[in-house]
């Protein structure tokens, strides 16, 4: 079971995203995370997907995706991408030391903190999965109250881009 | 019409994402942006929704998502929240004037480099949809090759969490 990261192009329009995880739940895939936003042309949103599962049987569900009216372009990130994403982090720190102790952690991951109470520090951290786990692993001592994370985004390198039409060039 | 941001912890498992936006879709709410990933218990996903429509029709889906099983707790986020997102733009910049042009507007919105070719220059930025919507206006006159956005987290200031039984406290 390899992970693969999975780039769609589809209409701006209700149903779609119930369409296309609908296709994917009904082949067993789960997906472990997924992003949908607008693009530059806002009838238009891109969606990432990330799951686990069988390389053939998901060529055959990319195929379909393909077919589906509400589908401008599928493919699959393979090599020469980069991938983000992002965390917000609510941790429990409620004296001075611990407060200290996770700020300085974020210092060394290059994150913000973008919130702090009396018992609590909230972290944005930006990265790839890798990164993002490391800084959890970090600070899950002091006791994670809430853990936000966008899921990937990602994109190949250069000039290449998912566009319609262009075989992924 | 107002724009609206729903917090829910889901259990990870196939199919919840496509129940989930099946019930918004039936109603005829459009998902602007949603983002989902794993939270600190690996059974568990944390969705964030953005989606424009009618409040009253909103609070009966969410009382109805409420009550599916595989749905541990919803709430809408409307006060006192902190919201981040994340864009990749992949920017045309064919010679060096435009490309020190597109990064120097990169610093200014303290945003990344994170890919560089012959003739694009791929930015990563986080912030409020304001601010990612400014410096993708400031670089759209090189021309945007691509966009992926994560679409919104959001979570609580201070203590506040979304936990199961608590009523949003």
């Amino acid at each position: 079971m390899d992970l693969h990261i999975i780039g769609l192009l589809v209409e701006n329009k209700p149903g779609v995203l119930n369409r296309v995880s609908g296709l994917f739940s009904r082949r067993g895939f789960n997906i472990e995370s997924i992003s949908v936003g607008v693009t530059e042309n806002p009838d238009i949103s891109r969606m990432t997907i990330t799951l686990e599962g069988d390389e053939k049987v998901l060529e055959q569900v990319i195929k379909q995706l393909n077919k589906q009216i509400d589908v401008i372009k599928v493919t699959e990130l393979k090599e020469d991408y980069v991938e983000r994403e992002l965390a917000l982090i609510k941790v429990n720190a409620s004296n001075p030391d611990e407060r200290s102790e996770v700020m300085q952690v974020a210092d060394v991951f290059r994150a913000n903190i973008i919130d702090v109470s009396k018992k609590t520090v909230t972290i944005e951290v930006t990265g790839d999965q890798e990164k993002i786990d490391a800084i959890i692993d970090m600070v899950k001592k002091h006791g994670i109250k809430e853990l936000a994370q966008t899921g990937v985004v990602a994109m190949n390198r250069g000039k290449k881009s998912i566009k319609k039409g262009e075989e992924n060039e």
